[in-house]
């Protein structure tokens, strides 16, 4: 989960996500909207008697902000928070598992702020059957090939992996950056991600006000999103004076065609 | 407003209840259903740059709980949170204005917990407008009779109050009971009341539960009503397990006909 707003229990109930699949917590900064569903959040889990360990990565304020709260509700607590610092002004990678890996995209708000950059590690390549079966490769070999190794056949002969390999499904990624200012520097680090979320408070004619207030404009974030040349771009985090999406959809549409408005309870497969 | 549970601003604002018209707020007891929603509801305040004091009545734990975190968005505030530590286990007057006194109600559940009373001030008598126009009373004076006051005419003559003055209006009071475990020493501060809200955890079959958790059946809060002789009941706080609400309602009006369940965004006109 990225960020942790007032009434994120509430909607992950309205939306039937499993409460169990949650085991990590990625919260960008220290605003109240990015972080006050947490300490509802977090006792549910122990009136629910959940055992598995819950991570939760933020500025090392978060712990202390909480601390009190938590306490209060937690004594005997069937689980364990963990708490990871991250210095939100350093680009490094945060958490790993089997599969992914989470780095941190340091972004520039009025407080410390990042996003995240979730990364699919290499996977391995696809045989290629009608090859491997044309050389009778033993099953036992097949996972070697699978990452990448060659096949020596009893009588010695040697067949390169590409021979007998198709290439891997590509990895996916998908970069979060919400809230900052217009910032160019964070390009080189999403190019060409999969999908990328990016905040736009404003619309174009409030840019003075996106500058004071360190966000971004729709026109802006297409223009990240373009210079990126990422693969689709969802903006949200709107401003409340916008009740029509209209106007924020036209302006980055007029830059990057492949934007979409994030939406309550929308999901999107990469 | 009573308690404040996580996404309270947001049922406001689905509510369309005005933000400006609240000044205090009451809570019960530091169960997180009953304040996660304080801080996203204070920080709000702050963002729309509210002037007037906000009163906060709470058991003192209270704001230790919640200090840090109102300090890390509060630099420079544009108005003033003030805390007012109540004792729920006493029966004490903790507000007053105008028109309106506000009492504690002591209850017994895990933790300290108190309910409340709002009970209007005695309100001024009504004009019996033909007797006072009768007997010519001057303007001037009619404050004065309405407070109780008898009218001496320029001849010396002295006329009752009671010749010139209908009742007045009676005064309206509303108990809010949550959370406590059957507790009939609440009766005579809460008798004939117009509006009672109980708590009604659970139903009769799981008394032996509600006496564990420090709750109360549906069929023990119509008793408290109807003990109590109130004027109407409102249960809540229902258990997440009744899904539906027709075993708690046929239980409760059973023993008091008079018995609503509460739902989200529900009104009652006093």
């Amino acid at each position: 989960m990225i960020d942790c707003g007032e009434g994120t229990q509430l909607q992950m109930r309205k939306n039937r996500i499993k409460f169990s699949r949650l085991n990590h917590i990625f919260i960008s900064h220290l605003h109240g909207d990015h972080y006050f569903g947490l300490p509802g959040l977090l006792s549910t889990y122990g009136m629910m008697k959940r055992t598995a360990q819950l991570h939760i990565y933020a500025h090392k304020d978060l712990e202390i902000l909480l601390k009190d709260i938590i306490l209060s509700f937690s004594k005997n607590s069937s689980y364990e928070i963990l708490f990871h610092t991250i210095d939100p002004n350093k680009k490094e990678l945060i958490c790993e598992d089997r599969s992914i890996k989470v780095y941190t995209i340091p972004l520039k708000h009025r407080i410390p702020c990042c996003g995240f950059l979730f990364e699919e590690k290499e996977r391995p390549l696809h045989l290629n059957k009608p090859m491997t079966d044309y050389y009778k490769v033993p099953l036992y070999q097949l996972n070697l090939i699978k990452n990448g190794a060659d096949y020596t056949k009893p009588d010695g002969e040697v067949i390169e992996n590409k021979k007998l390999t198709l290439p891997a499904t590509p990895i996916r990624r998908y970069a979060y950056c919400s809230d900052t200012i217009y910032l160019e520097k964070i390009i080189p680090q999403i190019e060409q991600v999969d999908l990328l979320f990016h905040e736009a408070t404003f619309a174009e004619e409030e840019s003075a006000r996106a500058k004071e207030t360190f966000h971004t404009t729709a026109k802006q974030a297409a223009t990240i999103a373009w210079k990126a040349k990422v693969k689709k771009l969802i903006i949200g985090h709107f401003s409340a004076r916008y009740t029509e999406d209209t106007l924020l959809k036209t302006e980055a549409t007029s830059i990057f065609n492949e934007t979409s408005l994030a939406n309550e309870g929308d999901s999107y497969e990469i």
